[in-house]
């Protein structure tokens, strides 16, 4: 059960960094707009409040370390560090926003996943994947294996996943186009969420027996 | 496996109906833009190509017939009738489009399912829906019971569900912000695209022992 | 003069009511922001502060009593209530709104006006109105006659009206796309302004005698 | 009868010229989209299609004679001349057009009307105009006396006039926030749409007289 | 060096005036949102926090005076007042501004700059303007010669410039597409930023002798 | 001089690759809207024409080879690969798009040049680059030293730069927030337009000399 709740940990942080779909922010009015602290009293706007302009710095619009390798040391292999304005503030109103993914050898997987805000655009800078985005009516599924150097395109909104099928390990950078794209990790959102979804849903939406239900909702 | 194929068929159609999530679709850029059979030679436009608006009725803005049940007799128990710009040809460029969801009485399910376009609003005519979304991240659980008169809103993007716990049937209406809302029905595109997805990738991200991988990539 | 004030009221709530039309709302840059109350010190944004998303609730997202029958003892024998963010908190960034709509038999109007922020879509659950809106130039009318289960859009921003053409009463849901479409009763705009448009500008405008502008101008 | 006709295409025309209010149009995915011709076959787009780029000329951005007084030989006693996308047509997919406002001495009237698609800035160059717009609900009356050098805002959506009050003739400048802000004059499109509105709709709308609402049809 | 600072301030000024070209601002989600002053603490949104709308006044909406000319005894010869949110409070959410332009005669220079977020439609009311804008690749100059009454449009982003080439003053009246078009005169924003550019990248950059360099930037 | 088009050619590709800005696009309508070839007849719109999505493969959202080094044995010593949606035809309507910059060692320059429809996000795969921007007014420069794994934001429209300071070759990779974010490089729009702006207009802006803009202009 502990075991099982730090995977859970370890697994949110992947899934949240394990997508980075891009969506379609307001424009600025402003050269620039950065996000400052939420305000007190638990208010906040669409998006995020702004630093006095004349206090900002270089360092609002820098993030340092995206060449250190993820560890994928968990129940997929694969981890996410995504660049969103929590981490740059100087992204607030600039729609866009930037992710780096390892992918362990032999089967790292960046599970199906939906960015709500945002288009994906990845290159893959080591290694092998195997992705794939499947379109929304009818289900046609999109699929292509990329090698260093290859660039592929995840449209908004749509289910996508990465996958190693190679025997190194795999390093991709990817973009997205929103400042804050979201992530729905499929399987943690359905079998997993807090509090769970009525069994009988799950049951009768997947045509699964009820005992897997059970069983899924306590591993997620 | 023919009825398989048979029932994939009304799923399909049944999963198209049962979203409708809602977008933030471009403004106007006159008084209306009545949708026109895509142009020959497979030339399309982001949207819809449009009539002259001399020959523009009042017919192109109107639709009959949303006073009559769907058939619910399919695996889910539930039928959308959604009316997208497909539907009504006037609603091109005005982002917004009306679905009838009705529900078969003890457990009429409109599956897990997202809208990458729309965020819904829905009303209950008749019956007792349990409905939720959850949130991307962290995936909490919203739900609410619902009864004739109750209102409930869907974000955009999130995955939600509607599920008759009543014993009688249950009717919906329900509006959406986009001319094409849009619609992935969780199970049907994880399970049921075309091709399948590779059964590694579903094995790893749903912790689900192969063969029952296989079993329901047979089943949608 | 008393009377005519009651009915002022009366009919500037049903003009509220009976409009919704559909604007273009920026996109969320969150799963929800749902609206709290305007912070103190009269400060305001554009659309509303939210809540601290951990505090929000099913509640935040839902509304009762929309089966309730409006009262049209009025005037012009018609009712509107309209769910805006007003209501709905969980509306803000969402982009879209409900609300029904009651008319009296016999010649119950929603009358002439229109939603600077919305596109509207209706569907009739009883009853038969006449409907119609106005193109901006050149002045076109279109119009239908609507029965139950019949659907109707109004563009963004052109005049229209409903009308119960009728022996019994009407009931509409309307669905608009803002989360605050505005009504602009055009009699109450243009006739009953608080101060009232001097009355040189009407009796230009409307080529009506300035006694009758005067006597238009007491009614509204 | 005669008369009458040939004085509607004069009121038309001015109520054309006489609106521009200022809407959102999409972005431009290019420098520029320089509007053509509308294509063959009735097919249109949101907008227009547009030019090669490589064939687009200096004149395609321009407009000469807007020094010109506009003729106020009418029964409004005002002319307007719009440039919007169909008069410049490098305008196309830009958000902005611009208009030129003349008014007879002694009450020339630009009529109340509103732009569906655009915010209004007006700049008076000669001569003394009262000007004003009501907001939407409570319809609050917003004015001012306006002279050489003065500056006013119309938002977008809202019912708003401009009346000579002096004894010279008045010209203004007027910029729109569309390519295409759309003018709805609310006399002609109420009284003089094309059929004419059910006169029961009317009469009660505007609680006057029928004999009144025949006759005022019969003038627009 | 004093002097130097001096023009530095006016041609700042200048700049800031000449410019104003248009950008794609959100849509509003009420009438108005009129800017009231920044919150305290330093924080600012996108755009501005508005007043309460109960307390609005036509002088919100309103400036008066750009009937008098700019001062333009200045090393470009040429004065822009622009009036943008900043002057006119209404302006907030409403994506429209307005500028005078005055020129000296012989050479009076709005000198090339952008407007990051705006479109700019430019009429001349006294004297001849040589104007034109450069394409972004390949880099096409696009000009004109405008006597009083002619329009020209400068498309968002694009540089562009203003010259007198007449004998007399010219005055020009431009309206831009956004509440803040922002402008970027080149030369400045090159040669005086600061801090200073390092010097080897505009020697490299625009393939000038370092000593050129290191005067203009002492220039500007 | 064939020595010197030789030269704008070059430069001219570069400076398409070396900018990549994001701005803000439209919304997709349906999941994607591939490109296709633009119309015959020199028709286009404002984006792309699109092809059936029946037809549309993994190839049209992917592009191989960005993990070889561009070319930069050229004036300024670097090389941009764009990756638009003219080279990957999928990216139409999502709103972003992707580039490789390499930079020769001791100086390699991407010189000053703004994007005026997308804001940039640039990681430092190899090398150290001194990056800045200036802001629009006043004319703040803000930079910042980058090495391997940094990542820095130019906000959209903004003016920047990236100057490889060290002794070996620099790799960058950039995402921008546009399907086509255009590029303007500063020193060939001013100096190197087709055909050239009057002397007069630079000599006067940039405070040079009439033989030195003169030179410029033989220059780009």
């Amino acid at each position: 059960m502990k075991g099982g709740a730090h995977f859970l940990v370890g697994f949110v942080l992947l899934a949240l960094a394990s997508s980075f779909a891009s969506a379609y922010d307001p424009s600025p009015l402003q050269d620039f707009c950065v996000a400052t602290k939420d305000a007190k009293d638990g208010v906040f706007v669409n998006g995020k409040f702004c630093k006095d302009p004349m206090l900002v710095t270089a360092n609002d619009f820098s993030f340092s370390g995206l060449n250190i390798a993820g560890n994928t040391s968990n129940q997929v292999g694969s981890n996410v560090t995504l660049l969103n304005v929590d981490k740059i503030p100087g992204l607030n109103t600039l729609g866009i926003s930037l992710a780096r993914i390892d992918f362990a050898p032999y089967g790292g997987l960046n599970p199906p996943h939906t960015h709500p805000r945002a288009t994906e655009i990845l290159i893959v800078l080591e290694g092998t994947l195997y992705v794939g985005f499947v379109t929304s009516n009818p289900n046609r599924l999109i699929t292509k294996v990329l090698n260093a150097g290859d660039v592929f395109v995840f449209p908004i909104g749509l289910i996508h996943f990465q996958f190693n099928i190679g025997k190194t390990n795999a390093v991709a950078i990817a973009a997205l186009s929103s400042q804050n794209p979201g992530v729905i990790t499929i399987a943690n959102a359905v079998f997993g969420s807090n509090p769970p979804i009525n069994p009988d849903v799950l049951t009768k939406a997947f045509q699964l027996d009820k005992n897997v239900v059970n069983y899924l909702q306590k591993q997620f």
